[in-house]
């Protein structure tokens, strides 16, 4: 069944890899919002033009954030985690009806490397879900995926998506939708009080890309 | 060049795992120890028995924590994280020469299922580093393995092992006996400080495995 999905922050690098998989290997409508209708729009006729490249003609559409996710079914928060509540708080109105995935982690970068840094929510995933209205189901995924990686169309892929969230119905939902793109494979991960352990696999890969040559744009497999 | 390696802890669950796994791939000299001589040596001819059963002719011996670290050049203790700080306190005088191997993890369970329960060191390594003396190189690895489909010698492994640590030459050698372990791949995670993320993952691999059904017994490949 066709969906709308809205990628707010869809201008981003994630949101833009999100976006081009998304609609290089399944038919739901894309909509990338952005807090500018003109970023918003450029962004979709750019992503349009790659896909073309690609030999794929898909129709995908800009709008301010509040206009992107009205009548989604699935709206990803593809914003760094000190914007997520934000940038929740500014489209509540239109979410009754969707599901709300969270792919943002926050890091901290030091002398070491990259460390896991959660808010004070417990994770970004709780955060954003403590930003949402109750009605609303968030499920936390995306995580550990690397935009570059996943944006190159010419690629393969190869990764786990681990999935995390307390509503069933979402969580299939969104179990699907990754089963549709190629070379992802959705698992469960637990609740939302089980994300921070998903988000932590993020500093994880970025540290073992910079401490081993040849290893760059890593993703996770569970075997 | 063949080398003493120690396995405090040797009687338990990930103990066995790594004595058998070492004993069968590589040609190093195992000694399981124990808090109890008696049960230290009652588990190495077992785990011989265990060998001779896959065609392995090895010699394991055993001996009490302290006895057991005399010249050995690689000490691994496997013990859970909350005897750590005693288990490596009982034997610093005889670690001189040797580097220390941190495999523990600190978790807690709850309704939710495992959340990762680090120590005020910050991490189970840390915690281990702490309690050593000085100028004892500390190594974190072996968090991530399942200690049954490790110890199963008719398994075959794909797992990768991240390696934490500050002294490149201990990393080095703990790089290269990891690389005897036929399946199992070392990579550099970074320094001490970056202990944690690599811990982390062990909760979720249970998690992942109580969430989805066919999958048990996991470990984690990074590409």
């Amino acid at each position: 069944m066709n969906m709308k999905i809205a990628i707010l922050g869809g201008t981003g690098d994630i949101g833009e890899a999100l976006a081009l998989r998304l609609a290089n290997d399944t038919t739901h409508e894309i909509v990338i919002g952005s807090r500018k209708v003109n970023k918003a729009t450029e962004s979709a006729s750019d992503y349009e033009e790659l896909l073309e490249e690609q030999g794929t003609d898909a129709t995908i559409s800009g709008a301010k954030n509040p206009d992107a996710v009205e009548n989604a079914t699935v709206v990803i928060a593809a914003v760094p985690a000190f914007h997520l509540s934000d940038t929740i708080e500014s489209v509540t109105s239109g979410l009754d009806n969707s599901v709300l995935i969270s792919p943002a982690v926050g890091m901290e970068r030091d002398e070491d490397g990259l460390h896991y840094n959660p808010p004070s929510a417990g994770s970004v995933t709780a955060l954003a879900k403590d930003a949402s209205p109750e009605n609303v189901p968030v499920i936390g995924a995306f995580h550990n995926l690397p935009a570059g990686r996943l944006g190159n169309l010419d690629k393969a892929l190869d990764w786990d998506v681990p999935i995390i969230g307390d509503d069933h119905e979402a969580k299939a939902t969104v179990t699907n939708l990754i089963t549709e793109i190629e070379g992802l494979r959705p698992l469960d991960a637990g609740g939302i009080n089980n994300a921070s352990e998903v988000e932590a696999v993020t500093p994880l890969l970025i540290n073992i890309a910079i401490n081993n040559s040849g290893m760059h744009d890593l993703g996770v497999k569970f075997n």
